[in-house]
């Protein structure tokens, strides 16, 4: 990117708005991911005006434009692995309504979800989905990438409280998708091709998000079982029933081990795998839930189920369930976070499989993640120096996303494709399948300026570009 | 299109399974909208196979293919504007498979909603999207439009219950898309781009459908109300408490009358609307939350609140609701059916506008719909001899559309586009968002080969093609 190029940037947001600068630029070389691409500029634009001009520039000039929300994805969907521009939207993080009575929020693409989260609280609302970044994890972002959450199991993901986007094309003009109506089929369904889109086919600068009455309370227990299989039994026991756990979250021994100084209660050492049940709705149908699913896991064979006495001990649970994912990384350095799906029925077929590969492939494999949805964390725990157990790692990957495949499962639950799944996609899809992606983008994206190679085409040769992690 | 090609299609579905003799023709030049258009060929394939053979020859042959599930439609999307092929779902009739564990359905696109409720029911489990037309209409062509239905309110619409689909591309690649697990962020959504596309982008041949309990009590009620704008009142406190009911119907009072004989009781003359109000759940819940909502129909001003004493009652009740459509049409011959969305809060705004443009227009306007969703199907009554009536008529309805707009609502919330309201797309879409669902038809049917003048671009010319009502 020369600096005729660098200088139109500059004039579009305000030099005070954009750096080259090399310590600016590592700031943004990486995400939740372990991999590190540096940008040739990062830019903060103010408005989808702004970003327009950019994208026009873009296709002008053919460089690269990447958007950015907080870089708190796992998937590397947020890095220039082909340099490039990348643009954040931290200057668009305004709340611009909150409409009590139609129940929605119309809010800029760079308000932290947890934000939208107290404002909304005040009105006796809140927005269901809730990744475990939510307090530092940008909307325009959950929207990109379809984030999901522990909540997700009865209330949807973020794909289901969209109802309206502003954004800009990969060629540059804004475009308004959706409806403020609860129910519109006017036209095709682009607000849902571009939620999940990886930032591919449009940077999204507004939303209109869906919001629901805050439950009047909420029951929360912790079962422990003595074996994973009697755990993925509560799970199917659970779901199967009338009752709809508001979460149902799943943590392997591992996992336990990695939070427990955050849990009150030391953990037995029978304990192989712990349930985080939660109902919610009027007081009387949560104490009834809660009583109903306390015996679907005593039934399957927990060997106890401890409910939270108050919401500080319900809080610590969270903040356990929460910690777990950056608490993992203490045992070693380098984690590989795989997120698969399965149906979930299946959950149990799919551990008793994880197990087998973490012995085939002498790994540690921690286990976690939202069993109601047959979504589950698969954690390899490597040292980053011993090559060789790295190159175990990668084996296992590919043999995990097989046998997830085998079992009716996909590649990622929330988590996106990116870079980190992109060369892994054909396990999952046909080609006829990723052919009509790849038409698609290239209708709306013909110069391939906008966030390219992922999602698919993820290009071998742009892993030259990483840095090392020990460089800079 | 002429015989050779006439015979290649015989040759590829049988000739026992299609036809060109005009008596058979005549059977799909309509659907439930008042215009007839004769295809060239009717054609019953039994399999994606089959019909990626027939897309193919359509692509060499150059003639349009449409497809057609039970023809309940009411925009046109199953009639041949263009003359050509039409397919039926009609031998694609099989439930493939019902997995009550992971409550999912595998169908194909020509079973009938009402047939997949039964066979769910014996397992306990339902399909929400509930289309008035449910009993006769295919769960192929309620993905196709998108359909809703009267429990759209509290569980959404066939969107939301649509996990994978088998679909033939415009260019004969059979596709799989989503996944049979619960949450998948693996590649762009195609599953959402396809259900809702009105048949312009694929064939869809079967689906994998999420089923979900059937709750084990039901209430239900009926609301009377002196005014429509008090009834407006009800919807608004009803929406914004923490219960929210399983179905929010609003009849207005000409709408009561076209369907009184089915209500044991006969409705006082002082009532002007009825809200037919449901919730669902668990006894208890039932029970508290029936009693919530009925307080709140009373306390905005509700004349009285009548609760269906057993089933037969509620039968009577839905039959009712079921009935209005075709028992309006007694009134006029010939009815428009306008199906718009307006935010909820805003359907007061509506109802008043709607009255003053029948005063304005000299119009008699049925007005009933999915209170709960803003989605009000506004019925104009008319004589289709009474061409001044016809042409007052067709002011009326783009004023309406234009009042829609300004209220921040949407042309359709469940009955799709179509042909009825292509040429008023641009009242709510910008030319930059057609542009892109252009860009994506066009990306995907190069040749235009399927459903032709659908959705958008529809062409007056093919005015030219349409039978009048005497003809045949």
């Amino acid at each position: 990117m020369d600096n005729k190029v660098k200088n139109q940037i500059r004039s579009i947001v305000g030099k005070e708005h954009c750096s080259d600068r090399k310590e600016d630029l590592f700031l943004y070389s990486y995400d939740a991911m372990n991999r590190r691409y540096l940008p040739d500029m990062v830019a903060h634009p103010s408005s989808a005006q702004e970003i327009s001009r950019l994208i026009n520039l873009a296709n002008e000039q053919l460089f690269a434009i990447v958007p950015r929300g907080a870089g708190t994805g796992l998937t590397g969907g947020s890095l220039a692995v082909d340099g490039g521009l990348i643009i954040t939207t931290s200057r668009m993080n305004r709340i611009l309504e909150i409409d009590p009575e139609n129940q929605t929020a119309w809010v800029e693409a760079g308000v932290f979800n947890g934000d939208l989260q107290s404002a909304a609280a005040g009105y006796g609302l809140f927005f269901p989905p809730d990744p475990a970044s939510m307090d530092f994890s940008t909307l325009g972002g959950n929207a990109a990438e379809n984030a999901g959450g522990a909540r997700a199991v009865k209330y949807g993901v973020t794909r289901d409280y969209v109802m309206a986007l502003e954004v800009v094309m990969p060629t540059g003009e804004i475009v308004h998708t959706g409806s403020a109506a609860i129910k519109s089929v006017t036209g095709y369904d682009l607000t849902r091709l571009i939620v999940g889109s990886e930032g591919t086919l449009g940077v999204i600068t507004r939303l209109l998000l869906k919001l629901i009455p805050i439950p009047e309370a909420v029951g929360t227990m912790l079962a422990a079982f003595p074996e994973i299989s009697t755990a993925a039994k509560a799970v199917a026991s659970i779901m199967s029933s009338r009752v709809t756990p508001s979460t149902l979250e799943f943590m392997d021994r591992t996992a336990v081990e990695c939070v427990k100084e955050y849990l009150h209660d030391d953990i037995p050492s029978d304990v192989a795998a712990l349930l985080l049940v939660e109902v919610d709705g009027s007081p009387s149908v949560v104490e009834a839930d809660a009583k109903v699913l306390e015996n679907k896991c005593l039934e399957a064979g927990a060997l106890y189920v401890q409910s939270a006495r108050d919401s500080e001990e319900r809080e610590a649970l969270w903040t356990a369930r929460r910690a777990l994912s950056p608490a993992i990384m203490k045992i070693r350095p380098l984690k590989i976070n795989e997120d698969v799906a399965v149906p979930r029925m299946k959950i149990p077929d799919l551990i008793t499989g994880i197990e087998e590969l973490a012995r085939k492939h002498r790994l540690s494999i921690v286990n976690f993640g939202h069993a109601g949805d047959g979504n589950v964390h698969v954690n390899l725990l490597l040292d980053p120096e011993d090559k060789e157990e790295v190159s175990r790692a990668d084996h296992c990957v590919k043999e995990l996303f097989q046998l997830v495949i085998s079992l009716g499962g996909t590649l990622s639950g929330e988590h996106g494709i990116g870079i980190a799944k992109a060369p892994y996609l054909d396990i999952e899809l046909e080609s006829s399948a990723t052919d009509v992606m790849r038409k698609i983008k290239q209708a709306l994206d013909p110069k391939n300026i906008l966030n390219p190679h992922k999602t698919f085409d993820y290009d071998k040769t742009s892993l030259e570009r990483e840095l090392s992690p020990d460089n800079g």
